[in-house]
């Protein structure tokens, strides 16, 4: 590495951000390495972006996105003053790790998880203690509470988690909640809809809960960069001090048309995600026909291992046949791959590709 | 105030965040308050969007919004690795005084500019020193370059500054430069297509120049939220950083295909912001006639100030013909107002209120 200039802030050589699965284009791709939903977004969604850029662009948006805060609130139950708004979860994961965690205890994340939350942490200098996931990777709530009982500067966790997809039930979160009641528990459901359970019933009665949510996945809105946080107010007065320290605007004209008529077509939404488990449960039992040991996925996506095959070959192997999947080259899970739920065509082309490659 | 929670991170409730200028929702309003373009945008950034919004969302954008850099670096004659985008100008901003800022001497800002800079340095802990604008509201060039000399964590300056709009020109830029060759130099131009001077040429020879544009003043695209940086590759690789550890897809796929549509129209781009420097200078003889002293302005606004009338109630009295400027309460400036230059119509209702207000 170069050396390193000396205009740069002295933190930020040590950084070691966030790498996305990688988009390249591969024509005829067989794409099931970001978690994106192979299906279309809702057709309103479409409209209301059109006739929003006809209606000018000239303009700033709604600095507090109040329109898109409501319809939020109306289809979660909630008051527009318990959802905070952002350019995508990554953005208001950014905000909830500068707003709750900044303290002076460790921040407890679970050593297998969305690999972000440890990049945010270091971004603004927050030590983070790894809850080691039990040997079935699911996460240890026992020890994260136990630990969380003797301080800490909250917890973050993705349920159902990342990249493994195991769900963890609402009594689990309560357990989590009461464990440290003067920190905040972050509850990251990007995947929520495809069969895990939300806590989102449970903010009215946990004023540390902040629940995440994300338009990318089950609203197939990834291309726009929506996302969302729900929590009582003081933890949304808290988000939108950090956000309009930073950018007033963060959401454009265009983005929030579309968001609000994503929200508003329940009936694309459940179509979708229901398809979306259906194929998931079909994609389960090839693979376990093919050897593989699948683990029970909430989410859009199946975490998979073979006991007879390296991970790694097996994804170099079917990047050869243009099918892309992720493998993490981390502890614990190297001997994994992560597959996104494409559509039935796409994950047939995944199992023929499977079939000659395992011979 | 509420006493504020357990929950926060303790700088959170410091924080005194930035206050963008009012988007009230007036029938009829005159809006001449947050330096909108009261052009639209160039056709084809719109027709580029619905294409983008046709083709589909489900995908993820590019993360490092490669098309979009290359846009801008055919414009600007720069390669695409010395150009940086991001969510508008603010976030560029304030990724910018993470990346660079966060030292153990001051940044040095002048006392009157843009407020945002201030609320960034609180953000990220950055000690701000203002140095005070000459008795004309002039960026004091000397006193900025001397007090650099003894050191500082860099130099933030708005070319033309907000709000006065007056311009410097590049070489009080190179002066600033060599005052402080081991800090980076901001100079924000989110102004300069109204008549400034762009400091983009000289990036090649000053590896510490950094600057900022925007689309949402001279592209008319303020309700699409981009702007981008421009320096040498090792002050872009630091804004990568940071920002691929804060969001990796801060563009979605409709600001990159409007954004880039945009920058090609130059026939549109010169037509709208060469308009509005003629209705500028019509508008200020008209003020001039009205007894306003008129800041020389590079800018799409003007910043007035009237020897006979308190200046916050000019705005009140404006307001309530339905007539939007900006009024800051700030020392040295709470006599002048800041006008936006609309429409010919536009400019014209506000002249005709105030000759009614003035009597």
């Amino acid at each position: 590495m170069a050396s390193v200039p000396s205009f740069w802030s002295p933190r930020i050589a040590a950084l070691e951000p966030y790498v996305p699965g990688e988009q390249p284009r591969i024509p005829g791709l067989v794409k099931l390495n970001t978690n994106e939903n192979p299906f279309a977004p809702s057709p309103r969604a479409i409209t209301a972006i059109e006739r929003a850029a006809a209606q000018g662009l000239e303009r700033y948006p709604d600095p507090e996105s109040v329109a898109l805060r409501e319809a939020i609130g109306a289809h979660d139950g909630l008051r527009p003053e318990q959802v905070f708004v952002g350019n995508g979860s990554d953005e208001v994961l950014a905000h909830a790790f500068f707003a709750f965690f900044q303290q002076a205890e460790p921040l407890l994340i679970p050593d297998v998880t969305y690999s972000f939350y440890r990049v945010y942490a270091q971004l603004y200098g927050i030590d983070c203690e790894l809850v080691p996931v039990d040997a079935g990777l699911r996460i240890d709530v026992e020890a994260m509470a136990s630990r969380a009982a003797r301080g800490c500067a909250g917890i973050v966790i993705a349920n159902p988690n990342a990249p493994t997809g195991i769900g963890l039930p609402l009594a689990a979160i309560e357990g989590l909640l009461a464990s440290c009641p003067d920190r905040v528990v972050l509850v990251d459901e990007a995947y929520v809809d495809f069969g895990g359970e939300s806590a989102v019933p449970l903010i009215d009665r946990h004023p540390n809960l902040l629940v995440v949510h994300t338009l990318s996945k089950s609203r197939s809105l990834a291309g726009l960069r929506v996302g969302f946080a729900c929590g009582q107010a003081s933890l949304v007065d808290a988000l939108q001090r950090v956000k309009n320290s930073f950018n007033s605007y963060p959401l454009d004209r265009l983005a929030s048309a579309g968001a609000i008529a994503s929200i508003e077509d329940q009936a694309w939404f459940d179509k979708t995600r229901l398809d979306i488990i259906d194929i998931r449960e079909g994609l389960t039992l090839q693979l376990e026909d093919l050897g593989f040991e699948v683990l029970p996925s909430q989410a859009n996506f199946l975490f998979v291992h073979h006991p007879a095959h390296d991970a790694a070959t097996l994804a170099a192997a079917l990047r050869e046949r243009a099918v892309l999947v992720r493998h993490f080259r981390q502890p614990r899970i190297a001997q994994y791959l992560r597959i996104s739920i494409g559509t039935r065509d796409q994950c047939s082309a995944l199992v023929d590709a499977l079939v000659r490659i395992l011979g």
